[in-house]
Formats: C-alpha cells, sequence, structure tokens
C-alpha cells in the first residue's frame, strides 16, 4: 500500500520575525515559498522577470503574449472562454500537494481525460496499415488478444510447465481467455471490445463487430515501438484519474499571486545576484531601470538556463551544476478551430491521438464538450522533434501542425481558425521545458543545489524528483521553507514535517 | 473504422395530422417519442404510474421516494446538492443519440470517471492476499509484468517459431519489456507504474517502489478470475470516455419532461390495454379513479415483468414473448458520508472498487471533487447477489453495505450518515433491472415485439440490442416512431433513417 506522502498541513512552529527573503522568481515555486512564508511571519520580495506571474502554469488566452529569442513577442488571438494550456495540463491524482493547493486557495478542479480509447494512432507513411487513423480500443484489444493468444499457445505447448503448477496454469488460461477476449479455441478474432463496424441499435440492429487488424500489420506500422505505442498511459504519473484546473491551469498561478501580491514585483529581471557575510544582495532591472535589494536570505527559482547567464558569486560546486543540468526541449501549438469537428464528427471527448511524425501528440481539450469551439493542442513533442520544429517560424509551425494535422482530421481545412505556438527551450525566461537528469547529473550536479550556497537557497521542480510537474514546484517550496526555517528559529526541520 | 451512427438530425417528411399517440411508460423511451411525434403534428397522451417521470433514469436525492413490493416507500434524507444515480449512472462516449439529446436538451455533461487506477481490489477470504486493500494499478501493471515475462520466456524457449517472422519475434520481445515493464533479463520485479511504498518528492527523496505481488497469490486469492479481475473496463461500453449529466443523470429525464410536459399524466397507472379494430383503448386509474383513453395508435414502454400482468388483449405469440423474456436483478444502496475520506485519505477520485463479497463494486463519485461531503454507491450487485441483499429489509442492506465495506473504509465506523437503497427487481413499476437476452429469447421472443400488435407499438431498451442504456430507449424510441409515421403517411421509412 502507499504510504501517506506528506499530510497537507504545513504549521511550522515559531516566527520568522520579519525577516526578510528575496525570491527570484514569481513561478509556481516562488509564489508557494512566499505564501507559505509570509504565513510564518517573514516579509518576502518576489521579483519576476516577466510581466505575468505563474511561469510555465501559463494558459494561453486571448491577449496573452509570449517572447522567444529571436524574435518579435507575439500575441494570441482566441475567442473569449477558450485556452490551452501551454505548460502544465495535467495533475495526477496522487499529487497531493497540488490538490491540497487547488483546495486551500479555492481552485475548482475537473476530470482530465487522458485517457480515451476512441482517440487514435496515425502511422504515418509506414507499413500496412499506413496513414490510417486507429482507434486506440482497436490498437489495445487486438494486440492484447493477439498477445494472450500466444502465450495460451505457449502453454499449450508445455513451454511453462515449470514456471507454474497446474492448477495455476489452468487459471492463467482462464484469465487470458478473458483478458484477451479469446474464442473457445483460444483464438483472438476480434471483439465487440475493439468497436463495431456497423453500431448495434434498436430492433434488427444487433451490430457487426470490425475486422482484427492483423498483427505483422501493427508491428511492420511501428505501432508496437516503445516509443508509440503508449505505454506512457501505464505510467504512475499518467494513469487516471487526473486534474486540471477548471478555466485553464493557471487558475492555481492565479489564485497563489492573489495571496503573495503584495510580495510580487512585476517586469523585473534580476541580473546579479550576491552572497554577502550577511545576507545578500540582489541586482533586478525594470521599466525604470536598474536596483538593488539586499535580504537576509534569496530563494532562487530561476530555471537553471537562465540562471546559468545571471551574474552571481555562487561556489565552483553550484556554477557546475547550474551548467551541466540539461533540460529538455518541447513545443506546443494551440489550434483554434470553428468547430468542435473531433467531437461531432470523430466522437473523440478528450484524450490524446499518437502519431509517429513529429506532431507526436494531437491533444483533444477536456473542457466545453459539446460546445461550439474548441482549441486543439496540435502537436506537443519532445527532443528532436521538438527542436526541429522549434526552428521554424511560428507561421511554418502552424503550416506543419496543419499539414500532419489534416492527414488525421481533413476537417482541418474548413474549420481551422487561429494559432498560437509556444517552443519552451526558445522561451525567454525559460530556456527549457524542464530538468531531465541522467544518473550522471542526479549524482554528481543535484546535490550541491539542495543546500544553500551561503545565503542563498535553490528551490523549483528541478530540486525534485518530481520533474515536469506542478507537484514538484510545491514540494520543493515547502522543503526549502523548512530548511530557511529550520535555520532561522534554530531548529531541526526534516522535510516532509508531516507524514 | 466505425461506420457513422444514426446521425443526429431526425426531420422525417410529412405530418402526422394530430393522430392520437397514447404512449404508456413516461420513461426516456416514452418521453422521447412523445418528444419526436409532437414535433411531427401528433397529438400524444403519455400515462406514467409513478408520481415523476423518467423511470430508471432516476436520480436519488433528498426526498426522493421509492416503493418495493411488499415494504412500505421509503424517502431519501439527504444532504442539499447531494445525490446518487440509482438507474443508468454512465454514458459511452459513443453513445451519440444520448449525447445528441443532451446538447439538442440543454443538458451540461461532465466525465464519468470509470476507470481510476487508483481504487481497489478486494479479495474477502481468500488467499494469500485476502482482506488486502490493493490498488488496482498493483494488480493492472503486476499482472502486465508476469504476463509479458511468461510470454518472452516462451518465446526465447522457441515456443512460437513457426508463428511469426524472427524480425516480428524480436519486435514483439521488445514490445513485451515495454508492456510489461520488464528488466533486461525480461523478468518482472515491479515498476513506479504500480505506485511507490514511499512518494518521491523533492530534495533527497527519489521514492521507494513498492513491492510486487506474487503471481501465483493473485491467481489464489481469486483476482485473475474473470468474475473479479476487471476486462469490464476493455469492454466497449465501459472505455473511456464516459459521460455524466451535470447535477444528476435524470437531468436528461427532467429536460424530456419539460418538453413533452403538456402530454404528460403522473400517477396514472395503465390496467387494460385493449386493440380495436381502429385504434386502441386503454384504461388507467389515477388518484380520482378509472378512467378510459382511445387513440389511434399506442406506443406500450412498460417493463415486460411490469405488463405481464397487465390485462390485454395481445396476440398469443406477443403474449408469450412478454412473459418469456427475463430482465436481471440489480441493486445499488447510497451512502452519505460527513467527510469525503476516499479522497482525503485514500486519493480515490471516482473510479470503482472491485470486490468477490456481496457488495460487488463500491463506485465513487465523478463530482464534487474536493467537496465536503459526498454520497457513494455502497454496492452494486447483479443477479444471485442482487436477489439476496434485495431480500434484505433496508436496515439490513445498510447493515450489510457497512459491514463490508468497513473492511475496506475503516472511516465508514466514523462518517456515515444515511443510506436509501433501491432493488430494481422488487420495485413497483420496473420488477426488474434490464432485459437480458439468451441465444433463444432473442431468436424467437424477440421479433415478436419488433413489430406492432394491431395498433399497439413495443418501445424500450428491451427492444434494442442497447440493453441497460439509455441510448437503448432513444434508439427505440426513433425507431418506433419511424415505424408508425411510416404508417400514417404511407411512406417507407426505414430507421435508422438517415446515417
Amino acid at each position: 500500500m502507499l504510504k501517506s506522502a506528506p499530510a497537507y498541513s504545513f504549521d511550522l512552529p515559531g516566527s520568522g520575525n520579519g525577516k526578510h527573503i528575496i525570491i527570484l522568481g514569481g513561478g509556481l515555486a516562488g509564489m508557494a515559498s512566499a505564501y507559505e512564508l509570509t504565513k510564518l511571519g517573514y516579509k518576502c520580495t518576489i521579483l519576476e522577470a516577466r510581466d505575468r506571474a505563474g511561469g510555465r502554469c501559463w494558459s494561453v488566452r486571448n491577449g496573452s503574449t509570449n517572447q522567444e529569442t529571436g524574435r518579435p513577442a507575439i500575441t494570441a488571438k482566441f475567442d473569449d472562454g477558450l485556452y490551452f494550456n501551454a505548460g502544465p495540463s495535467r495533475i495526477p491524482h496522487h499529487h497531493e500537494l497540488t490538490l491540497h493547493y487547488c483546495k486551500e486557495l479555492g481552485v475548482p478542479i475537473q476530470v482530465y481525460n487522458n485517457v480515451n480509447e476512441g482517440a487514435y494512432y496515425f502511422a504515418e507513411g509506414k507499413g500496412p496499415l499506413s496513414n490510417k487513423k486507429i482507434r486506440a480500443r482497436e490498437v489495445h484489444n487486438d494486440v492484447r488478444g493477439y498477445m494472450a493468444e500466444l502465450l495460451s499457445k505457449s502453454i499449450d505447448n508445455g513451454a511453462l510447465d515449470a514456471a507454474l503448477t497446474k492448477e495455476d496454469t489452468q487459471k492463467v488460461l482462464e484469465y487470458l481467455a478473458a483478458e484477451g477476449g479469446l474464442d473457445i479455441d483460444k483464438l483472438y478474432k476480434a471483439s465487440a471490445r475493439r468497436g463495431y463496424a456497423e453500431s448495434p441499435g434498436a430492433g434488427n440492429l444487433p451490430g457487426k463487430i470490425g475486422e482484427a487488424h492483423k498483427l505483422a500489420d501493427f508491428i511492420q506500422s511501428g505501432l508496437l515501438d516503445p516509443d508509440f505505442y503508449n505505454v506512457a498511459e501505464y505510467t504512475y504519473e499518467l494513469q487516471m484519474t487526473m486534474f486540471q484546473a477548471v478555466g485553464g491551469m493557471d487558475m492555481i498561478a492565479k489564485a497563489l499571486q492573489k495571496q503573495v501580491s503584495a510580495s510580487l514585483k512585476l517586469g523585473a529581471e534580476v541580473t546579479n545576484i550576491t552572497n554577502l557575510s550577511e545576507g545578500v544582495r540582489v541586482t533586478y532591472k525594470d521599466a525604470v531601470g536598474e536596483h538593488q535589494l539586499q535580504g537576509d536570505i534569496c530563494i532562487c527559482t530561476i530555471p537553471l538556463p537562465v540562471l546559468s547567464n545571471i551574474n552571481n558569486n555562487f561556489s565552483g560546486e553550484v556554477s557546475r551544476a547550474i551548467d551541466y543540468i540539461t533540460y529538455n526541449q518541447t513545443g506546443k501549438i494551440g489550434l483554434q478551430f470553428k468547430r468542435r469537428f473531433w467531437e461531432e464528427d470523430d466522437h473523440i471527448y478528450g484524450g490524446i491521438t499518437h502519431t509517429n511524425n513529429d506532431l507526436t501528440q494531437i491533444f483533444y481539450p477536456s473542457y466545453d464538450y459539446l460546445g461550439k469551439k474548441g482549441i486543439l493542442i496540435g502537436y506537443y513533442n519532445f527532443n528532436e522533434k521538438a527542436q526541429r520544429t522549434g526552428e521554424l517560424s511560428y507561421a511554418d509551425r502552424e503550416k506543419l501542425a496543419l499539414e500532419k494535422g489534416r492527414l488525421i482530421h481533413p476537417q482541418y481545412d474548413a474549420e481551422f481558425e487561429r494559432s498560437f505556438s509556444v517552443s519552451w527551450h526558445k522561451t525567454r525566461y525559460n530556456m527549457g521545458g524542464w530538468a531531465v537528469y541522467s544518473g550522471e547529473t542526479r549524482k554528481n550536479q543535484y546535490p550541491a543545489l539542495l543546500k544553500p550556497d551561503g545565503n542563498v537557497y535553490f528551490a523549483g521542480e528541478h530540486l525534485t524528483y518530481l520533474n515536469a510537474w506542478m507537484a514538484g514546484a510545491f514540494e520543493s517550496a515547502r522543503s526549502v521553507v523548512s530548511s530557511i526555517h529550520g535555520r532561522v528559529t534554530g531548529q531541526q526541520l526534516v522535510y516532509p514535517t508531516t507524514k
């Protein structure tokens, strides 16, 4: 059984007595730190380079702007009420701290429908199933059927005689028949689970079960390749139940911002971080000019690829960690359509279509079901694919999304209205999606950032084992607040402080 | 690819010219028939025995009443805003007609979270895993892992040499490694997919993966038994995406009722149905006394076990069909709790816990996540288990639900407030859950009810291949409206009329 994660309550004993904490970065980690520290009696100043708070917890709506390096700033032109989550779009049910903050801050949540058997797999230009839209239920149930059939056959051939008792073997055979939907000869011949060629209905309409795809066809079209077949759905972080904030994930950021607004300076870009023998001095520039700010302690949540270019007097060990820990490349495009054709025509409500091309994934919105218009995430890709896509101009990214997307949804041609794309590794003040550790960097660089460098503490998803997740930001915030408060009040506070 | 089901539009040519259609039963089939017939220019009268419309499409709230045979009527005492769906609680995403009516009638929908890897399997008193709460993710990923390992072993032993090419075999092995989460020796040793014994967090908390249960333990505790291991999740009807109406499934019935209120007589119990040479005569009794009503055509949607006891002059073939077609036994209990402990303590948000005892299933609500109070469906059982439970007094059903339920959720003791149970096969005006056909009754009895007996037509989920589903009621309504309108206007109308 799962051991209880940190309990929700975070009532540390003792007071910060007005000590001044300068927090660099107004994302979730920075704002959550300020929120908790303020409760404990600290004075906080959050310096946020952008004109908005929230960092990667950002939903793109009409009027949202972004700045990628070496390009003009762009502004989203979407219809009112429509949005897409450019950053985090999913909350796993076991990320209790994220759900806790939703509850504490009054942010309503709704199910994010990550698993949808009605969405498609699409293998562009590969094998016998090339360029066919195949429902996830067809892939999953056909493959499950074939594998159950293969294992049943092996067992009948005596291949497992040593592994299981005779009685247990019989039970496994019964299980396989049910699991795979096998016939009485232990053969997989398709079942209603994979869907119907003709739907069942009233009167004389019993329905007609679709014909199974061949196992060899799946294999040759690459649908069983580990990077295509969606085992991601099995992972702990992507299993249902998943949630999203109603109205856009940045409702969480906005709710936090409301709590810490007195401490928050927007448009304040940090240019220098200097540890002093007593306290810390931070230089930042805003629309007016350059400023210096002195505090007792600093929490730096700035993403490492950005921090790497900010002047500082950190130790060599810390500087090396900042330079060596890598971030991934990732991007999304939001495509606004006149009509929710994926629901009306394709009967896809939420979930993900998987492709082998540069789109990688199409996300269908988990809100406004049966509504009029909607925004699809036309691609959500990573690494080399995100690298290639990110190099394109905004217009060419849109072109790519439309050209590849219309292979799956020809309705794109008639229904498309507008796009907005974000390449996180090219986005100013981010320069990466999230921290990606190798065994080596986790071992040799990560520990340097877990302890303070003088009076500077580090926090963010990159200082956790919950990389990419909002929960990482929240857990890290609580962890660093525990450390600072322990130091200031002379207590031994071990994070997580309550179980 | 799925062929298009009946398109939403239902604009039949020609007019009913005020012909009078008497509709027996104000459930979804009866009301949808009246709704469509009224649009076509018919005069409709719906006779509904109960003081409410909707039939089985019924959400139990504060003040809801029910009458089981041989017992006093009972009234639900739940807090305002809380409900449970005593009847249908799920809409498959491919039941387009149900979703269509939600859209046309303005009923908002939300995801019904049928798949939740965080819910439990619970084998009471059986084998090594007896009385342990096992997360669905543990069962699913452990079993998937072991099966992938077994098949990989068999392949290595050459058991499948004939079945696949060497290249395809290699691909299958790679797939199995990914699918099962196997190690490099092709062994399943548990993976993060099954959850953590200690959750990953910030700083020095990498998390600790839980230990896999043994395959033999699963087998001996009956967890692989086809009637326990949840292959139901794979079925076409229970695959995600699933929906529910916001605020209770009977919002659909209420929206229909609003449309047909002028035609609807509540509290009107049919006692006699007589085919005349011209038209039909229906006798019913209400609070005032007995009445006769004459019409041109009758649509009878009364459930067969009830219809079987109503006087009529149907043909022998029709009477036999009414008597021979069986309905299932099924029941649910709603349990109101002071606190959503399943969310707060167990981190279960929606979905289903499966048991091998008489509870069969516990349904967690898919609404009001993170709210204060909530209603669990404490059991939802069928057949013998529903038979046994149905025999119990209301108090003893509650006792059973609490005694068995607290084995899984000991919080029941402190948090329980009130219950309300429904045994559908004992409920007046239903006397069964839904029609369950054998091959024999489908072949020999079903066809008799698909054609009119004189001027009486039959409709309802029982006259479809969508038994138990609201979609059956809607498809049947459209089918019978097509038949009647074709006859009245002298047209050949073949249901489904549009593709």
